[in-house]
């Protein structure tokens, strides 16, 4: 099985491809907890994350957030009382990139 | 003009009222870049606040969430790379409460 958290994002400027929908079915296998979810026609990933008390849930974010200024590739993340929701997605590609798998494996390995 | 941002967060219980459009319309002078926002039948107040660089929005988010966990009322940030989006509103009362305008009024001294 790959090991995507370990992965890092590369460069995309766009003109390439999404991925096809087999292409992100082969790498949802990976990181199962995800939903695929479709917004203005273009599929993000997406996973809720729990959390009993809200500053673990503002230190997760800020987790995330450092994560995702160190690859350049930042989520949508919704911070509430009791839940991070995180969203992945690839603007320049209008969907999704294997970066984004990459990421939300990395968000899983920080959920621990 | 009362001030707003000055003000603290009263307990509140549920059992009381959501406010009237009245009462809504006149507090919203004080807070005037927020909109009004119906979720589910639900009043929220929100305002999008801009950045250039994704460490100022994340700073921004921390601030609110700081300010939010001492005042107890926690309220919904959508951190994206440019921007921080936030919806104050009170689940107990299921609708708008004053703290969500003193807490509306906080967060635009917070930005500055």
């Amino acid at each position: 099985m790959i090991n995507l958290a370990a992965g890092k994002c590369v460069p995309c400027r766009g003109g390439e491809p999404a991925l096809t929908d087999a292409e992100i079915a082969d790498l949802q296998l990976h990181v199962s907890q995800w939903q695929l979810k479709e917004v203005d026609g273009i599929k993000r990933l997406e996973r809720i994350f729990k959390f009993k008390n809200y500053l673990e849930a503002v230190a997760f974010a800020n987790k995330i957030a450092m994560t995702a200024e160190k690859e350049d590739h930042h989520p949508l993340i919704v911070l509430e009382w009791g839940r991070v929701t995180v969203q992945w997605w690839t603007h320049v590609v209008k969907g999704l990139h294997k970066n984004d798998f990459i990421m939300a494996a990395k968000t899983d390995e920080m959920f621990g």
